[in-house]
């Protein structure tokens, strides 16, 4: 069992992948800049997935008590809540970033990204933390609508990162997720690539009207290979 | 059944989506800088697949001939190409490209792209032909290996434009190849992360140790659907 702590974990992506892990056995911090609201749905989580390890606390709080941090913040707000939480993050603190520079998050549109000047959100995450964490990029590219409910998940997570630790809890993470699939992407310099991909996903759910569009990858040694991987 | 040229013919991508447009019934017109290859390579793929209508030609010929022209040389060579050809093209045609610029092509990792200043090679493709060309990007994520044989192909084939005409032509020919399947990715500026993509799949293929992954979008309506929008 991990400790999970999700910032940003009231929000509609993060508090869908609180109640998925919670729903897995695993004890997920919700973290907020709010702690009463943090608590308020921790309470709400472990009602609706009969887990009492759901707990809420602030940010700062969150991250200090777990051994995985999740970063789900709109990317407006990434950087700043980096900065204010960086003394919480212990070296060889493990950090998933989910971040995705949607342009819609600065009033352009969803089906685009505004331009990271590191390459990516996960990389600008990476330079904005100490040395020691452990950056991995991750579950950009499942729905929020999606986590939230009960559904398996008919999407492959693909995680990017420079540190083998930190790229195999994600995609152990993933494997909690009814559904989902973790897949070894590379580098952290890939997220790039990942975080467009939210952006397209969400252009083919207007041309086709849904709501969950997702992707899968192909081609690759078979499942229990795969498993054995991770 | 079109007439389709293929600008960059006897090249490894360029010939295998010719071998396989030519098993599936179509006129396939081989074009390259140099006739005489054409027609070898034209001679070669006619035997294989034991379609007639396979020819070769210069690519000016071959463009001034067909319907419907696929763009496949490497990177580095589109935008003199397409300069070249400018006059070739008539009002009308479809530009299908397949371009991705891997920092390959300049000495650097495959796993990486350039920076086009248009966005994408499909943008810097538009930008190069006369306004009447109707261009789409496709045909970027399958490997050339897998293109060449006769396997069934594990991957959708995303299809980007902003002519009506050219997306459907593009995901018509997507569907002939067995396996594939044409996916509406919306505007010709998604074919950034489109191209993108080329480069996260080698390196998955490096990971995993394979040598074709590809990728599938989920949570669309049914195939069945998908085929009557088409």
């Amino acid at each position: 069992m991990h400790t999970i702590a999700i910032v940003g974990g009231t929000g509609p992506a993060g508090s869908g992948l609180a109640s998925r892990w919670a729903r897995a056995g695993q004890r997920v911090i919700i973290g907020s800049r709010d702690a009463v609201r943090a608590q308020q749905k921790a309470a709400e989580i472990a009602a609706q997935t009969g887990n009492q390890n759901v707990s809420g606390a602030a940010n700062a709080e969150a991250v200090s008590a777990a051994e995985i941090i999740v970063l789900t913040v709109p990317f407006t707000a990434q950087a700043q809540t980096l900065k204010d939480l960086k003394l919480a993050f212990r070296p060889g603190i493990i950090l998933i970033d989910a971040t995705v520079a949607l342009a819609s998050t600065v009033g352009g549109r969803a089906t685009r990204v505004l331009g990271v000047w590191q390459g990516s959100a996960a990389q600008q995450a990476a330079e904005l933390v100490s040395k020691g964490v452990l950056v991995a990029a991750a579950f950009q590219n499942i729905g929020a609508e999606l986590l939230q409910s009960a559904a398996d998940v008919d999407c492959d997570v693909i995680v990017c990162s420079d540190h083998d630790e930190a790229r195999q809890a994600a995609i152990e993470l993933a494997n909690l997720i009814p559904g989902a699939r973790g897949i070894d992407g590379g580098r952290l310099e890939n997220a790039r690539t990942v975080e467009q991909l939210t952006a397209l996903l969400i252009a083919i759910n207007t041309r086709y009207k849904v709501h969950s569009a997702g992707l899968r990858i192909t081609g690759l040694p078979t499942m229990s290979s795969l498993g054995s991987k991770t």
